[in-house]
């Protein structure tokens, strides 16, 4: 299949900047609190340009920390090992064929190429390769149904 | 900035199949009723399983058919070019630096290595590079601010 498609390669558009230098040791929703400073490149400013009329963004980036290349089919949700394992692409585990995050964060403010969000489950350091605005209604869902292990906390 | 980052390059993980062979003429929510089928590489079967637990399905996208390579800097917001010009990142155009797109849909069944979803906007052909659970506040925010372009229809 890979065969027939185009190559694609990411380009880097800005940096993380945030005080979270390793995967905290597992605690669920670390991220919350966190305030992060996104640093775009400058060339692209100007494209930031309305983005501070959205309360919230998404934010793509590339998990470039994972020690292993190793993809696993199947892994324990929220990384709990009493829980049954579920297949790779049913849960938001990082090892993924392509180390792609999206986290909908709060902007808290943008100045210049810099946007100051809070929310954002990445490392300092991490590539960031795309900003969208935060849409209701096209990313949301009114009537969602869900596994019990996403709700059992 | 981009040199002290890592190289990221992605694969394909699958591929939409739908009638839609062109991008529509520009129409507002075009693929609100679209069916496609997400054909995943077989080798992944098993990492989806589990997934039919989750009523919608976030699905990463290579908008592999953009005619130009340009990155415009302010776009108009919907292609509607009454309307005054707004920052790349401020709009969901597709011409990014990286071309994903990033869909909220449907999850209709989910059969071996097929996933059939409705609500897909992404034509017939485009690579998928990756397939995440939508989990409700995590990547819904229940207050939000947007400015008035968006809900103009």
């Amino acid at each position: 299949m890979a065969n027939e498609l185009p190559a694609m390669t990411l380009k880097a558009i800005g940096i993380v900047r945030n005080e979270v230098k390793e995967r905290p040791p597992f605690r669920r929703d670390w991220w919350v609190e966190i305030v992060s400073e996104v640093v775009i490149d400058s060339s692209l400013t100007e494209a930031l340009d309305g983005l501070e009329e959205f309360s919230h963004i998404i934010v793509l980036y590339w998990m470039h920390r994972l020690a292993s290349d190793e993809v696993p089919l199947k892994v324990c949700p929220k990384g709990r090992k009493e829980l049954p394992p579920v297949g790779l692409f049913a849960s938001r585990a990082p090892h993924r064929p392509n180390r792609i995050g999206k986290a909908t964060v709060k902007l808290l403010r943008r100045q210049g190429n810099i946007l100051r969000v809070k929310g954002l489950d990445a490392l300092d350091g991490t590539p960031v390769i795309d900003i969208k605005p935060y849409i209701p209604g096209y990313d949301s869902v009114a009537d969602t149904r869900v596994p019990q292990w996403i709700t059992n906390r």
